[in-house]
């Protein structure tokens, strides 16, 4: 299993914008096959600083997700609200199972 | 719904035998009723990099777990693998739903 998180330091006015196209692009990436979760997450003490907890199946499907239309439209659509550029970090799961996700 | 991700820099000696304590414990604490996913994520670029993605119902739920005897047994064995002391950040969900996790 494949976790990224990504970072996103959002313009605060752009706040609302942004999380209505990140979640559109969240529940459209969970209807992929190979995504087995895409959460959209506040800092509590800095909702501005959003993470995107993303599960893919394996690298396959992680390269598959960038070719979709909803990732290209988000990509499009939120480039301009980022007070940063955005980070990512990639983990590998030692809990759970593969089977558990 | 309410995510914990914790932080740990685990000691590169100590790795196996946090990851069995900590596998463990996360095992167990998807037994709490308000416990919705205890993920152990460790880093590509470095294994010892580990970050525990916890997800509470509420508050309440964070507060019961950190009452259990599984969380105590953790605790307890992990301090000393531990090369620094442990970061947690708190986050609020935007995406799913309180339903979807």
């Amino acid at each position: 299993m494949l976790v990224v998180h990504v970072h996103v330091q959002v313009k605060p006015q752009d706040l609302p914008a942004f999380l209505a196209e990140t979640r559109r692009n969240a529940a459209a990436s969970l209807r992929e096959p190979g995504v087995r979760r895409f959460d959209v997450l506040q800092r509590e003490d800095q909702p501005e600083h959003v993470v995107l907890s993303e599960v893919y199946a394996d690298q396959a499907a992680a390269d598959a997700h960038k070719q979709t239309e909803h990732y290209a439209r988000w990509r499009d659509a939120v480039a301009p609200m980022m007070a940063a550029p955005r980070a990512s970090t990639r983990f590998a799961a030692a809990f759970p199972e593969a089977d558990g996700w």
